[in-house]
C-alpha cells in the first residue's frame, strides 16, 4: 500500500447545504448524481449523503452526535490567515470549538466543526514546511 | 482556502497498536511525543490518542461505536490490487466491512474497518486517473 490517500468523503445531511458552506469558504467542486467532488491538492474532497456513504460502506451509522474520531487539518502561511479562515467558517455556519491560541510547538490553531460536525483544525505550523502548492513535508524528528 | 488539506488524524486508543497495523500495511511513519506522523503524498496521515485529540480540538467524545462519517479513499492501479490490499489488512486485524466487487462505475473496490473503526475504501477506479505519483485528477464530469 503506497503511503498516500486519493479521496476524503465527508458523510453529510445535504449535499447542497454542505456544498454552499465549502463554496463560502472557497472551495469550488463538481456535482455529479448527487455528489461533490473537490479536488484538493493531488486527493479529492468529496460530499455525498451519510446515509449513501454508511449503507456503501458496509457500516452500521447509529448517528450519535459528538466527536466522528477523525480530525482534517488545513496549514496556513501565516497566525493571522488562520483567524480569518476561522472567521470565515463562523460566518458561514461552523461552530468554533476551539478558539485559535498559541501553541506548544509554537504555531498557532484553532477548530471549527461544519455543519455536519466534521472537525478542521486550522494551523500556522512553522515546523512543518507548507510548499508552494500547499503539500507539506513532515520533519525528520530525530534528525540534527 | 486554498483547496488542500494538510493532515488527517486518526484518533485511536493505542497509538503502538494503530502503529503497528499500518506498518503491517507497507506505511512507515515516525513517532514524536506519542503521536505517529505518516508522510502520505503530500500531506500527514496523523495517529493519536482519542482522548488527547478529542480535548484538544473542545468537542465532547461519546465514543459510540459505529460509523464514524468519514471514509478514506486509496486508489490502486488493478482489480487485483485491491484484493491484495484488502487481504493485507484483513491479515492485520482489519474487518472488511464489504468485500470487493465490481461498482456501477466501471471500477471494483471493497471497504475495511481498522482496528479503531476508521473505514477505508480500496478502489480501482479507471474513471480517475492516478499518477505516477499517487495523486488523482477529478475529471471534468461536465466535459467532452
Amino acid at each position: 500500500m503506497e503511503q498516500r490517500v486519493s479521496l476524503i468523503t465527508l458523510g453529510v445531511a445535504d449535499v447542497r447545504r454542505a456544498r454552499t458552506f465549502y463554496q463560502h469558504m472557497g472551495w469550488i467542486g463538481q456535482e455529479t448524481e448527487g455528489t461533490v467532488f473537490i479536488q484538493a491538492g493531488g486527493l479529492a474532497v468529496v460530499l455525498w449523503g451519510r446515509d449513501k456513504l454508511a449503507l456503501d460502506c458496509g457500516v452500521n451509522d447509529h448517528k450519535a452526535a459528538g466527536f466522528s474520531g477523525i480530525v482534517l487539518a488545513h496549514n496556513v502561511r501565516s497566525e493571522a490567515e488562520v483567524d480569518q479562515v476561522i472567521a470565515a467558517a463562523e460566518g458561514a455556519g461552523a461552530r468554533v470549538t476551539r478558539s485559535a491560541a498559541k501553541t506548544f510547538y509554537g504555531g498557532y490553531a484553532g477548530y471549527f466543526s461544519d455543519l455536519d460536525g466534521h472537525v478542521w483544525e486550522i494551523a500556522y505550523n512553522p515546523g512543518f514546511p507548507l510548499a508552494e502548492d500547499g503539500s507539506i513535508t513532515i520533519p525528520d524528528f530525530n534528525g540534527a
